[in-house]
């Protein structure tokens, strides 16, 4: 870890700029936690009204202080809290955390104030954290610098979990519902505007936590992803789940976003893209992300996705059974075995299949879950094992159900969650360390996520290791080069594209049909007319001389008409693909090349069955993605129709991503559309690309 | 009501057969709960073996009884509750439940069992509930004919829902729920394995309780959809919402589903179809079912569906802004004067704009929520709003928060939802009345459901009223008619077929041709090959006598080769249509005539981009469903395309429901694919149907 990031996480000192003798006060709440959680270091009050507070001597200012301390959090607001960033610069402080307000998602002037504080701290090699930040809580020292009221609210426990947030209301949501459900909590750290340090420093030194088990991050803005990644890579290696909410997925809500935190929008589908390339779960909310905490905890690797309900109530087995087939979870297909063992152990009407209801027999053997959690578990094909129980309580033996299903949780090998939802049976559950829901379909859910994580990481683990993202300027110029010159390029980079010729003349044109001797398309090439069928630049189907010159001479008088730049007239072999396919990229100015590969032809923008991922992408990568495709089984061949050449698409993509990986920004984008897919290739038919300059 | 129905809801006297002294079984709860809920009737507990039991008079047997009661709650198991059975159909008891399990849920030897049990009662004119029913309660009159443990662990307040339910755990899990919530609950009714009396049937008969106003339902099966309809009618009229989980919405969960009650499996998407077709509206479990009670019971009826959001959280501001985006719920743009209002109230870099986030402000300033509350609900683009509290408690002055939302939810007439999880904030806006979440992903999702159902409740006032189901025994032979005799029979329904011919020989094809002066596809007829692409008997495009003698010639040949019986070849204008889209409809065992509309094509089992309805249905009603599918956008005209004429297509669809209704049976499918649309009509290029016989 960094000396910032030490002076932040563990402080020898910290001095509290703004500090109040009144614990209910931001500036008297810190103070507070320190003093009762733990904190071995030295507290410094800086107040200039006071000579102690709270029991500690307090100081005027920092430049009173016996030393400067490794830590300052700063908690008065706009000039003074410049001032005071001013003050641990020239003093030489490890680190500030700037807790007011109104600065960089304030509107202009406040981020002028913001930028001005950034601007001061880099010249005296100060980092900060914040403005508009919670504070950081590191309960494995005692380093409470945040004034959150969740930590009087719910009672800190140290924990294998770390929060790293860019709000400080989720960060003490999170850290809330991780509490209710008793698990214990290491680090819970708000980066508010992020100005200077970011979430993903803060994941990147916690990771490296060797208490720490699960990572759950909120993110409003992603503007170092190198980072990020290093952390995910780190925590990967560690075998720690990285579970994360980047929020601002909406129009809506990335403009909320920025007047929340300033933060800039980013490309939504490439936060998917690169999430899922260094294998962090992506979830949609707060509640999401503490959700599956207690499965994780436990270390489950369950071998597969197949459910064995077990219930009292007929019902509940129904309606999780629907809910999982909703979520992709088959049931296990028990075996004669193991039913016939259930048989011996239920009552005679009981079900025995899966689901298994156990019914109200429950009611008079409170052994029932205890006798039937074993048999279930040992049947190869039971991956994971739902206890729902939807009615309980009095007159129900609920310890023995929760030490039955404790003990099958610590021998089985096997995930278990419980559903129940009366406060009083989720008590005895979670008091046996057994992960348990309100709701069967987030038990449910949180399997899902469990599982297909799992199965994420696994597919991380197999590709190559990303490149470093490269950064490129927005702003400067691009132009769009003419179909023949993007197909052109295409090929120079191995990119299989249709047998073409451009012609200038109608004697050319016909020449090249001659030469390609079979029914081509015509289309007039101009780098001012990308979208060519809309203007009546494509013929399609040409077979003959007379065709092929009137095509010709129609085409070249309506570019004429337009006043567009006439670079030829392309003649091209007519393509015989089964599926007009599209791959496309570009350069996103934080994730670098994006690629896109799916569903194609005309209605492309409509149909929307495209997967994103970030390049360079390995053809396997790829295809895993396009499988995923709502177009997908036609991929397989439907209805007579020969299967069709997936790697050859995959193929296609594959260097289409490496080509504007590769240029560095100098490739703005490419957009192939349609790929003619057949069943034994697959062949660009239209291409544009828009490069640098201009 | 019925004289049973009120036997069953209301009876003037109760015996129990099978009656117990102890509180805590199943003979004993009823009797203990009647006694002490407020039932003012008659208690006659039957029990051989006990002078007295519960403080009350034991009878040995039925006979014994001074009257014969007007309600038997039937405890015992096996041969002797089919005894009692038949002894209160000899004695003219009113009704019977049936509490014991191991009937037409527990195999063969249960169902025969089941099966002479409704025999004799109905011989005797008796009605019975069950067997497998948890029984009936009646909050409202004190008749707790059930042994439900949930009215112990819950007590009981009555109140404006009725549960009712083929399960007794969901019935209970949904009381439950409600009452958690401090929901008052009248009637809490299991009909179990529903040998006789249906849950739509006591859905009729408390809809006509003048005290109920929401109707939440739990079905496993549905054998008598008029009966609900009806009951959904009566609803309707009273303006009571009706909602229902239909569960076995997955081959898995039907299989699960006929284990636990017997229930037969019902077509689910037939079933969505018909429960819209009623303005019932479907969720997916038991949850869900209790989730949007409090909103549906303030009476709300909001104009629209744009949103305010209203957080002390600026992170909760953005991530309910994502979540109500994915539910297509817009946010409310508030105008310059609410906004400066708001900055007014506000502290300085709090936002105005929707999200409005109050900040950590709200600490110190407790009144920040009753500030803005009223201004944003003044606003007129407001229709509902959010109040997302993620961090409160310890330091925050809650009770005035709950008192500021009490306040708007009084006076806006606009709804008001909170999302808080911490349970002293909860209870504190619960114990105001104001309808409060835990997540505010629920919240909204209750939203979502409160103004959708109202959507489909306008609607479907809008449609002409559903005429009865006819039944149709589903086991009689049919037949598939060739295409030939398929197309003549729509065209004679006024159904637009395309120009075509029937033609025995090459000359007559070629003659065809002529006349039809234009390109043509050859199809050859044959009852016995209904997919005739994949046989090569479809050839596109014959414009020449030599194509056309070479067609014909080639698809008999076909035909001959695979013995199949030659009706002639059939040959037909090729259509322009700009999309192939599809209309189906077939007659359900169960729901009578079931038409599907939407994309067509060679691909449309893989695509599914259908709607289903009931039929009849209006174009209106049809026009509703497809401009709801992912294919909706191309129907109006992209990349320069003429729009389509939607209302043909819809036409077409009107008239293919119509036919196979009015049939009655005698219809069993029909499969119109392509129907070919363009910007000016719809045709059928290809149908088949199968009618009754053989």
């Amino acid at each position: 870890m960094s000396s910032t990031l030490s002076a932040l996480l563990s402080p020898r000192s910290v001095a509290i700029v703004g500090a109040s003798d009144n614990i209910h006060k931001i500036g008297g709440r810190p103070i507070h936690y320190m003093q009762t959680m733990g904190y071995a270091g030295t507290i410094y009050p800086v107040n200039p009204q006071r000579e102690t507070l709270q029991g500690l001597r307090a100081y005027p200012s920092l430049d009173a202080l016996p030393e400067a301390p490794e830590l300052a959090v700063i908690v008065v607001a706009g000039d003074a809290a410049v001032q005071a960033v001013a003050d641990c610069a020239r003093l030489g402080v490890g680190a500030a955390i700037v807790i007011a307000s109104g600065f960089g998602e304030a509107g202009e002037a406040g981020k002028r104030q913001q930028d001005e504080m950034v601007r001061i701290a880099r010249e005296g090699g100060l980092r900060i954290v914040g403005p508009n930040s919670q504070g950081l809580a590191n309960f494995g020292n005692g380093t409470i610098a945040s004034f959150s009221t969740m930590f009087i609210e719910i009672p800190p426990q140290d924990g294998p979990v770390a929060v790293v947030s860019q709000s400080g209301g989720t960060a003490a949501l999170v850290y809330g519902l991780l509490r209710q459900q008793g698990i214990g909590v290491r680090h819970v750290h708000a980066t508010g505007n992020q100005a200077d340090v970011t979430v993903s420093e803060l994941v990147l030194a916690v990771a490296q936590d060797p208490d720490v088990r699960l990572l759950l991050l909120y993110l409003e803005t992603l503007t170092d992803p190198d980072v990020l990644a290093e952390a995910a890579a780190v925590a990967r290696a560690r075998g720690i789940p990285v579970v994360a909410v980047k929020s601002g997925r909406s129009q809506a809500g990335a403009r909320a976003a920025a007047s929340h935190t300033g933060a800039m929008a980013n490309e939504d589908r490439a936060v998917d893209a690169f999430l899922a390339r260094h294998g962090i779960w992506r979830v949609e909310d707060a509640h999401a992300l503490a959700r599956c905490a207690p499965l994780y905890l436990r270390g489950w690797q369950p071998a597969g996705r197949r459910l064995v309900v077990v219930s009292n109530s007929g019902a509940s087995c129904v309606m999780a059974t629907d809910t999982a087939d909703t979520l992709g979870i088959s049931m296990a297909p028990l075996s004669a075995a193991t039913q016939s063992a259930l048989a011996e152990r239920l009552p005679g009407f009981a079900a025995t299949a899966n689901p298994v209801d156990v019914t109200a027999a429950l009611l008079t053997n409170s052994g029932l879950f205890g006798d039937v959690l074993p048999v279930v578990g040992a049947d190869p094909s039971a991956d994971l094992v739902l206890l729902d129980i939807p009615v309980a309580g009095m007159g129900y033996d609920v310890p023995r159900f929760a030490r039955d299903a404790a003990q099958f949780a610590d021998q089985a090998g096997k995930p278990i969650a419980v559903a129940a939802w009366q406060d009083a049976v989720v008590r005895e559950f979670r008091a046996a360390n057994v992960p348990t829901f309100v709701h069967a379909a987030d038990a449910l859910a949180a399997f899902h996520q469990l599982t297909a994580h799992q199965q994420l990481l696994r597919d991380v683990a197999g590709e190559p290791t990303m490149p470093p993202i490269v950064r490129w300027d927005s702003a400067s110029p691009s132009q769009t080069l003419s179909e023949a010159a993007s197909l052109a390029r295409l090929a120079q980079a191995g990119v299989p594209v249709v047998e073409h010729y451009l012609c200038q003349s109608a004697d050319e044109a016909v020449a090249a049909w001659q030469r390609i001797g079979a029914p081509v398309a015509i289309k007039a090439s101009s780098p001012a007319v990308p979208h060519k069928s809309e203007h009546g630049l494509v013929t399609l189907n040409c077979n003959s001389r007379e065709a092929i010159v009137d095509a010709f001479t129609r085409q070249t008088q309506t570019l004429d008409a337009m006043h567009a730049p006439c670079e030829g007239v392309i003649v091209a072999r007519m393509s015989r693909g089964q599926r007009e396919c599209m791959v496309g990229a570009h350069w996103d100015p934080v994730f670098g090349a994006v690629l896109l590969v799916g569903d194609g032809g005309k209605y492309v923008e409509v149909v929307r069955d495209t997967a994103v991922l970030l390049a360079p992408a390995s053809p396997a990568a790829i295809e895993r993605a396009v499988r995923s495709l709502r177009m997908a089984p036609l991929l397989d061949g439907v209805r007579g129709d020969a299967p069709l050449d997936v790697a050859a698409l995959c193929d296609v993509a594959a260097k289409v991503g490496n080509l504007v990986h590769q240029a560095r920004g100098q490739i703005r984008s490419v957009d192939l559309n349609p790929v003619m897919l057949g069943p034994d290739g697959a062949v660009v038919v239209d291409g544009l690309m828009e490069v640098a300059g201009g």
